[in-house]
């Protein structure tokens, strides 16, 4: 490594080292770039783009507090973990023997949600997570603590569009129900074979282009005043139905 | 209000302040005394012993940076919210004509999780959760985000000893049910008619005591590598299929 670049966990600083971690195939979630900053950094912009990894651009004060000042520049986030192909996942399954159970994030962006949604669904006997790239929160180190382990275990695609990707998983068979307000009681859809299901964003949830992919539509009854849960129970509520039901209970 | 007192949103500092907090019945989380704090502040410890307040000690600049030095050595933090006791959470169910779902809260420490239990508890038509009054975290700031507005709807009664509350609630014919590793499968349980569920602390599960005084133990399959749920995710799948017993699905 550069001598002018330090590593810090999953966060890496310096031009040789941002441009060796994207050159490696190393998952970047993504790259800052202090402000007014020229020279060999369009290479690394250039790079990002080509690796479709997000580039922000701060103030200098912001890189310099966190690695005193030795950053030429750049810094790179990088994934706490490794991600996984959506066929990675349906090869879990095909190796298991069991029909995909699958769950799909369309912009979750809390960490804490999406490590405990990896957490229920490593244990709810999920084969695997996607999520999309945009505005949602990747796999960092907030995301595997929250997952309390799952994330070793827990496969997770990040896909660039969602919308798309359930096109494909159609074609292969697995049914897509979205959760939303919309539709039948959970409880009274069958959920039983292939299935992925979608959970939205904590705020704006389901956005309309993926809503409009999904074959159907399952709610979980609101009693109260209150309208939405928050979006780990809600996976929760919904992976543990699909495994009540693929278990015949 | 003495002009050397000062609130900050559920904060209160200053002796004068805090002795009116406690004399009014506002319900108090817990008092702060700066090391080395004497005179009247013995009066409000007394207080505090007498309403079953926690007091802390902590070193003055704990208090001088949260009140720019004017707090006379003392401070309390106010519930933002109102509790309520058990008999008003069965007297909820007793109005409404239907046979009593309670949530009991065995040490719950993140505010994280207090908030979206009672969230999803609102949506599922819980009649009220019970938390005891140690360790575990109160009616916060914190919590009251968290729970996106339950918080204004959801009855919760703190008790001073959660074992003996679950006797009383058995007197009155409530089920009471341990949600552990070493029970049935939850799915395969009646959890139909008076119901109250125990979800146990995010580290060290139910206690010994408490779990003896439940009539049984109920468990969420759990079909990966890691062995537990968030407390959160686990009361969620629990009380949503109570929900769906009591429908009738």
């Amino acid at each position: 490594m550069d001598k002018n670049s330090k590593s810090n966990n999953s966060i890496i600083a310096g031009r040789n080292a941002v441009t060796e971690a994207l050159k490696s195939g190393r998952q970047i979630e993504r790259i800052v770039i202090a402000d007014g900053t020229g020279g060999s950094v369009k290479q690394i912009i250039a790079m990002a783009k080509e690796a479709k990894v997000k580039v922000e651009y701060r103030e200098r004060a912001f890189l310099d507090k966190k690695f005193d000042g030795r950053h030429q520049g750049v810094m790179a986030y990088a994934a706490a973990h490794k991600y996984s192909t959506v066929s990675e996942i349906l090869g879990v399954a095909e190796s298991a023997g069991e029909p995909p159970f699958l769950v799909i994030l369309d912009d979750i962006e809390d960490p804490h949600n999406l490590g405990a949604i990896m957490r229920t669904a490593e244990c709810a006997g999920v084969h695997g997570i996607i999520i999309g790239k945009n505005r949602a929160v990747g796999l960092n180190e907030t995301v595997a603590k929250s997952s309390a382990g799952a994330i070793e275990y827990m496969k997770v695609a990040q896909v660039t569009n969602i919308a798309r990707t359930i096109d494909e998983l159609k074609d292969k068979g697995v049914w897509v129900a979205a959760c939303d307000m919309d539709g039948d009681n959970y409880t009274d859809a069958d959920l039983k074979g292939s299935m992925a299901i979608v959970i939205g964003n904590e705020g704006k949830g389901i956005s309309r282009l993926v809503k409009e992919k999904c074959d159907f539509t399952v709610s979980i009854p609101m009693l109260g005043k209150i309208s939405s849960l928050n979006a780990s129970n809600a996976a929760a509520i919904l992976m543990y139905e699909i495994r009540r039901q693929r278990d015949g209970k």
